[in-house]
């Protein structure tokens, strides 16, 4: 018996380690648990009644505040009339979870009205993240937010401040985001039915000149001054205090420039990852990106500063959005005494490009990227025409949704669901002309995915080149969705695949999700593709991808877990049901 | 061998019979096969620009045309970005195709973006029906169209006219349904973000004076008098000739009155059911009927006429709908000489009420009723409030859609899905007082049913009341799916279940599919409840359906075939998916 005996109190011992263990990681790991109804509410964001997609009454919606290594859970319940939506944990990478990243067609079912779906998963890194609509042009509507992840208790950051704000900026648009992909999508490409935005929303408040409507029945009733919805946002400081400002872009269309009066901001941190301190009076920020920068309210306490957001990279229509800097205890609604700064010329991209070469990480913190990468995939951005509709593409392939998620379909070998063609991995470097439009400015649609080797390196060259019409070349903020990538590089005209790579810095790339693609520039950027399932890789302009600027990403499908139902039901996933 | 000879030559001729048989019935009846396709156009059909639900590009959509017995497949394809669909045939009793109804949430999940859906269905009776979206408010916002069955070959109607044709009545709002449906919803009852329907269209086509916005760019924006969408319907007529012409209404809200100037009309068919023949100057037609009218051409031949449509039963905010009954040879957009007809007074109830009396089933059309019901509902219809929203009621029970469907959730036995509550099958009848508001107006919300006896014979009473505000009492037009019932009668004040009954028709009662009740007054109506299926039965106007004015009816679940995979996907029928 004596064996037995010991043996069975080796066992006790060992229970009793993994008790201690397992209890000490849960009081580590917390679990997160949100309910949110997603619904339409009439709301004036900038005085101009519009139908607002709300959660739980808001747009923006509640704040995550989490901390690293919490789980999170998030009911959703979709209580639109008819529409169906699917919300995106953008700088969430989900590992593990590749089925909540929320993006339609690529990694679930959208979720019907009345039905809830629950996204869970583990925000693994500190840092300034987003969440918004992935379905349709539904995020243009008012569906999103912030999540804000905090270090573990006990680490703290490498800067001090006293106090974390967080503001998201928008575009807003008076017509649908229905009668905007309507719009879009109508063959005569000279149809303006939508056109620039309205207003720009600092925190989801802005002002539209109701006067521009003139006097009509019409006008009052739709339009209101003296809304309490379109008062400007107050952010309140107290002087002498040091402030840790959140600033993230959601904007449907627009690059911004952002900058408080009198006030310079020492930028710390990109998309979760901490960048090498330098000071801009004007944060360029582009949609898809979130910063931290430092304030110090050191100025005059005796007034308050405007906080203003001027749209860059487009002839300047939308008016500056405004926010009041405020000095406590002044009223947080007193107007500063100036007039708003005007903000950088809209159309100079040298600075703009100097902020993207100063974002470097911060010594310290530095993830060293892999020094080559095992396949390089070239995507020349080009504004182009199918079938007589204005598209965009890359390397002259527009790409289109398909309505079985590519998740689903690979998991379950439903490979007719999709074109298994190989996109193309370049354009024709030799004869194209990025400075110039087209000569041929039709292009093809395409379902087809690049399906990328597990754990191998891959790098990016976006190329950017002329729009449709001449002299013109846009910003494209590019988007990975389950990954950071490192930023290596940033260049002016055609990137040159045998010297540019030369000046790769392979030294302290930034990591981010979100990265410009300056006009008539290049940007290259290198991930590891270790994150089994498939990714969408797009730009964040949601009328650009809308008209198929975006490439989609496979990469360890066969190490996905079993995939819930709750994200099937539509496209040939309704095969799986049982009559 | 000679008996087994014998036994084979026996077969061979039964053989030989059956394909002959078949043969002939192929002949008889076809099957017609359409594809359409739903998205969002910007159409100006009151030189309005809107946000329209179109099929292959038309709002109405294609009319169906076909022969009584003929086999209709539509495979509809949903081309909208975000939004799902479910299209509803009006009239059509799906004998044998209960999953073919197209009434969300009844009987099939919705149709999401992306997918197609087969409805097939028989139309076993000559006669003019509908179409429509029955999802949210949709029908609102155009996805609408008719249904013209005739008599199969050889056979001819018990009348004679030249010429057949076919026009749609409709209301229109300028704000989309989402927004319509985002006012209703909104807890402050005096909330007024959509009143009263800027349009009255004649088969599609209004006329909004533009000058009512101002002068403002938006205005000019959105509104143009010269749009070719706006210019008057014309009904071209050849002198001396005899008309059929099929009026429906599908109007969102409003009751209607039709006229065309100095002609009368003899009503001849009212929802597929032959009418013993009388004639009238108005027309006064409620959401959801039909009725053929014949029209002689008989007038100065020299000019134009106007076709009229006005609101009767609520306030005449909106203009009235014109369209031209055209002379040929006169130039089809020739103005008539005279001001249109001003239609009869909006709140003289007594004709409403005397031509709902004059409404017969056509002497040799008869269907005699059963002489006696198993079961009678009384379903007193109220306004009231459910946790601080306006809402309409039944027996002060307020209608809830679930999310599963109740066709897959009674077949697959998912009654946790829903109420099994047997809803109220009367009111206080002693101590209600119909002719003022409510002492007490908050009424409950219920999914739950009524399940009915197979086969047995059910009568109901509609009571109407005063509405939430005094002098108010609405007309509602109630439609019963899988059915024709027949009308009983209809009564000014308290419907009395002792005395009222003895005054019923049952002589030569219509057969309907809708049936006005008027303000202040009941109708009766008997049916058979032999149809295997869920069925809806709901006030036909958009807004109070979704407001909660309906019940739902089960008969003979159990005789119901194997349901389609394709009706399935939401709600709890997502279980049925297989990992």
């Amino acid at each position: 018996m004596a064996p037995l005996l010991q043996s069975t109190q080796y066992l006790l011992i060992l229970f009793c380690f993994f008790v201690f263990l397992s209890a000490s990681l849960v009081a580590e790991s917390r679990t997160l648990f949100y309910k949110w109804e997603v619904k339409y509410e009439i709301r004036s964001p900038d005085c101009f009644k519009k139908l607002t997609i709300t959660i739980n009454g808001g747009s923006p919606g509640p704040t995550i505040y989490a901390h690293q290594g919490d789980n999170v859970i998030v009911e959703l319940k979709n209580s639109l009339a008819s529409e169906n939506v699917a919300v995106h944990w953008h700088g969430i990478r989900q590992i593990g979870t590749p089925w909540s990243d929320g993006t339609e067609g690529v990694t679930q079912c959208p979720v019907l009205p009345g039905e809830t779906f629950k996204y869970q998963f583990v925000v693994d890194r500190a840092g300034t993240y987003l969440y918004h609509a992935h379905y349709g042009m539904q995020r243009q509507d008012g569906l999103y937010g912030s999540i804000v992840v905090w270090l573990p208790e006990g680490q703290s950051e490498p800067f001090s401040y006293d106090h974390d704000r967080n503001l998201i900026l928008t575009d807003w648009y008076h017509k649908s985001s229905h009668e905007h992909a309507t719009g879009l999508a109508t063959p005569d490409p000279g149809f303006q039915w939508v056109g620039e935005p309205d207003s720009l929303l600092i925190q989801g408040r802005g002002r539209f000149k109701c006067s521009l409507l003139g006097s009509s029945g019409l006008a009052s009733a739709t339009c209101n001054s003296s809304s309490p919805q379109c008062v400007a946002y107050p952010l309140t400081v107290v002087p002498g205090k040091t402030y840790r400002l959140r600033v993230s872009s959601l904007t449907s269309l627009s690059a911004l420039s952002f900058q408080i009066e009198s006030h310079t901001m020492t930028v710390v941190e990109a998309d979760g990852h901490y960048v090498e301190p330098f000071q801009v009076n004007n944060l360029f920020i582009y949609s898809g990106e979130t910063y931290s920068v430092l304030i110090k309210a050191d100025q005059d306490p005796s007034r308050n500063y405007w906080a203003t957001t001027n749209v860059v990279s487009r002839p300047r229509t939308t008016p500056p959005g405004l926010a009041i800097f405020n000095y406590y205890p002044n009223h947080r609604r007193k107007l500063p005494p100036t007039t708003p700064p005007a903000g950088p010329a809209w159309n100079d991209v040298a600075p703009r490009l100097a902020q993207s070469h100063a974002i470097k990480a911060r010594q310290g913190f530095i993830h060293p990227p892999p020094k080559i990468a095992d396949k390089v995939i070239v995507l020349l951005n080009t504004q182009n025409t199918v079938k007589g509709r204005r598209r965009w593409s890359l390397n002259n392939v527009s790409f289109n949704m398909p309505h079985t998620p590519y998740l689903i379909a690979l998991k379950h070998n439903l490979l007719h669901t999709f074109s298994q063609a190989k996109p193309p991995t370049g354009y024709d470097f030799k004869n194209y002309d990025i400075f110039n439009p087209a000569p041929n400015q039709e292009a093809t649609e395409s379902d087809a995915i690049f399906r990328l080797e597990f754990k191998s390196t891959v790098d990016i060259i976006l190329q950017n080149a002329n729009m449709m019409s001449p002299n013109s070349s846009d910003t494209h903020p590019w988007h990975l969705h389950g990954h950071d990538f490192w930023v290596l590089g940033y260049g002016e005209g055609k990137f040159d695949i045998y010297r540019d790579p030369s000046k790769y810095n392979l030294e302290n790339p930034i990591m981010k999700n979100t990265v410009a693609l300056h006009p008539y520039g290049w940007t290259a950027l290198r991930f590891v593709a270790d994150n089994p399932g498939v990714w969408a890789f797009h730009c964040h302009i949601d009328a650009h991808f809308f008209m198929g600027m975006g490439v989609v990403f496979e990469e360890g499908i066969d190490q996905v877990g079993n995939l819930p139902t709750s994200i099937m039901g539509c496209g040939e996933s309704k095969r799986f049901l049982r009559p």
